[in-house]
């Protein structure tokens, strides 16, 4: 797709006049190529885009899609309480297009030793690369799952979840001979991404009932989670809030059951060696994400995808490459666990990136060690209910959801400034 | 669930003072079910609740659901262009409650030498008895169809059909090998409701598309029909005007061609002894209706489930028995062919009916012979196109489509006055 830059190269250098000598040099401006636009991507190319001037580096952003979405949002996508078109932005918009050369591609491979990105349409060279990949779902080997579990993990995959609910509600009253196990609806993980959308979907299904005239006490909401707290790492006091507001909303909890296997008619589920079936039209899995395959595969040291950067965010023995948001790990030394895989974080890191790359562009200044900032951590629970810690501070009900939104408000605004949060931002706080 | 009154008549007769002799007399009102609140059996009641006094008769009319839609509507509804919220509404605003008992169940059989209704839930007892049970789709015995095929029958099976649609849609973006057959949709019929649905449907299709952000020329709307002709018995250069129409939009005819099996993967056609196979994510299946087969099961002598009737709407043999709507079968002697199902002719019927009823109940006037009188025919092409004979004259294009909206609107007038045309009209003219 993109001609190479060293064929260029080397027919301008036979060239002796002035000229092309100018042109050579233009052509050695060292190219960086960012993997992904999501949030840390997003913020580092919008950032770069001011920090340095447009003679001193190409940059070209990659991502599949020519959109970004929010990730932390499509929890309510997938629940269909918020359309999916709210939760995305056109990447054209956000960026420089005079300064930025975007992509829309899908990474294949990195080739880190040739410094080569090889993409579904092509091939890109670069002189510093930043990866932002996002994650792909954990699926821990359980069977099945992949087949026949809905995912909340994209665009694509939220809308189908969406539209696979209303299809089973709408199936429900067609047949002769009642399938209860239609209206049962099982979620996966009662983590953060599955209590968030357990909260949309307490708040849906009344509105399913009515569209599709289906009485809601044949509806069941049950989330199964293994571990044996849900939201773990929350504190106790809000975990309880969180758990009898869904409760009270008629989500039932198997908590300390794991999911054995996930089968075309629902799942089969374990607790203290019981094994249990339980039919369901509809499983979701929304129990954990790895770092991404790509990075896997290129032979970078990692763990489940995600590899140990160093305080400046570049990888250990190649100092062109940055990784940041979900792929990369980050010890907490705190507690010494890594930290949560957190779109606060990838944008913080996005800042960070920018800075670094901008000194390696021009060969001057100090690389900036990165320091998360960790400002708070609200789950929703629904449209008007969260739970959550928040400038150290414990908050739950409105209050909390108002913080929630706030923090959705506020990714926008580092994104793409006002006028993106004026587009896409939620303002329905009470 | 409703106590016999043959029971009350025995108690009460066993008395002897004048009071309760008044009871008895009360007691022997003549007792009128109407089965079915499609349009012939709406339009008896509303009717009929005007021309006896309450002391005149028991009026009961039986319906499945506790709403009454209008099945001319449901292309609309099925192709997701009108909410199925706008093509019903509740039997209680519609009918005198204080004089029509309005019973919510299913009927299971008609005892006609009883004079015995079988309900789900209970039973009946009538004097005179009116069927406007409405049609069941024909099949014609093609394999695979009742299982596969969905049917632009009622409320649940239209927005069945708008969610499988929505659901392919969603499905094909989050593949990893895309299925093209996800987004071919074949129409099976291209009669009246096959190509007012197909009209909807060419509307409906770019509207999916830029929903689930897809190629609009990745999707495949197929016609077959088996006869030599789209609508047949209209006029030919109305026919052509339909077709072009909808190729011009995109809409692919097979003509001449039969459904020989429908199965999970698409349809199996054949056209002069070449049979091939049509892979298709749906397969909607529009190419006829038979009458009830309640009906059929009754006893009564019937051809596909229709009765032929005398003049004053009554069955020979059964005084006390009227069949009117699609149940019943009426020569037009000018072409000696049955006179179509239509909503026109079932509410015609059902005011005919009504008289007839009311002479009957008082035991005086004269029965009057129902003649059709045929006003008009139009058939739609989505929103702003249409095709039809109006008071004897061919309407196309825009004017076409105005009278077809005048006719859905007088249809909801004839049932409930100008308010239910406020409320569920159409008045998007232009």
């Amino acid at each position: 797709m993109l001609k190479s830059r060293d064929d260029k190269k080397r027919y301008y250098s036979s060239f002796t006049t002035k000229l092309e000598k100018v042109d050579v040099i233009r052509l050695r401006k060292p190219r960086v190529v960012v993997l992904g636009a999501g949030y840390g991507g997003l913020i580092t190319v919008t950032r770069l885009q001011k920090l340095i001037g447009v003679n001193e580096a190409d940059i070209t952003l990659v991502n599949k899609n020519d959109y970004h979405y929010e990730t932390t949002w499509l929890h309510e996508a997938s629940a269909g309480t918020l359309h999916h078109d709210k939760c995305r932005y056109e990447i054209k918009d956000i960026i420089d297009n005079s300064r930025v050369n975007f992509v829309k591609d899908t990474v294949v491979e990195i080739k880190k030793d040739e410094k080569k990105i090889v993409l579904a349409q092509g091939e890109l060279e670069y002189d510093y690369l930043v990866i932002s990949l996002g994650s792909n779902p954990e699926t821990f080997g359980i069977k099945g799952l992949k087949e026949y579990a809905f995912g909340i993990t994209n665009i694509n995959s939220s809308r189908q979840l969406r539209e696979h609910l209303e299809y089973q509600f709408a199936t429900y009253n067609t047949e002769e001979h009642k399938q209860e196990d239609r209206l049962v609806i099982v979620v996966g993980g009662a983590g953060f991404t599955g209590i968030e959308f357990l909260g949309e979907l307490a708040n849906r299904v009344p509105e399913l009932c009515r569209e599709y005239d289906i009485d809601h006490k044949k509806v069941r909401i049950i989330c199964v989670e293994a571990a044996p707290n849900a939201l773990p790492g929350f504190d106790p006091e809000l975990v309880e809030y969180a758990v009898n507001h869904l409760q009270r909303k008629g989500v039932e909890f198997k908590i300390g059951t794991a999911i054995k296997e996930c089968t075309e008619d629902g799942i089969v589920v374990a607790k203290d060696d019981q094994m249990e079936e339980i039919k369901a039209g509809t499983v979701v899995w929304a129990a954990g994400v790895r770092g991404n395959s790509i990075v896997e595969e290129a032979g970078f040291e990692n763990m489940r995808g995600r590899v140990k950067v160093k305080p400046d965010l570049r990888v250990e023995g190649h100092d062109e490459v940055f990784i940041i948001g979900d792929c990369a790990l980050i010890i907490n030394e705190e507690i010494n666990r890594p930290f949560p895989p957190t779109a606060q974080i990838a944008m913080q890191q996005g800042e960070t990136c920018a800075k670094n790359l901008a000194v390696l562009v021009r060969g001057q200044g100090e690389m900036e060690e990165f320091k998360p900032d960790i400002k708070g951590t609200v789950a929703s629970l629904g449209e008007s209910d969260a739970v959550g810690v928040v400038f150290g501070k414990k908050v739950v009900g409105t209050k909390a959801s108002f913080m929630k939104k706030m923090i959705d408000n506020r990714a926008l605004f580092m994104v793409g400034g006002p006028s993106l949060v004026l587009k896409k931002g939620k303002f329905k706080f009470f």
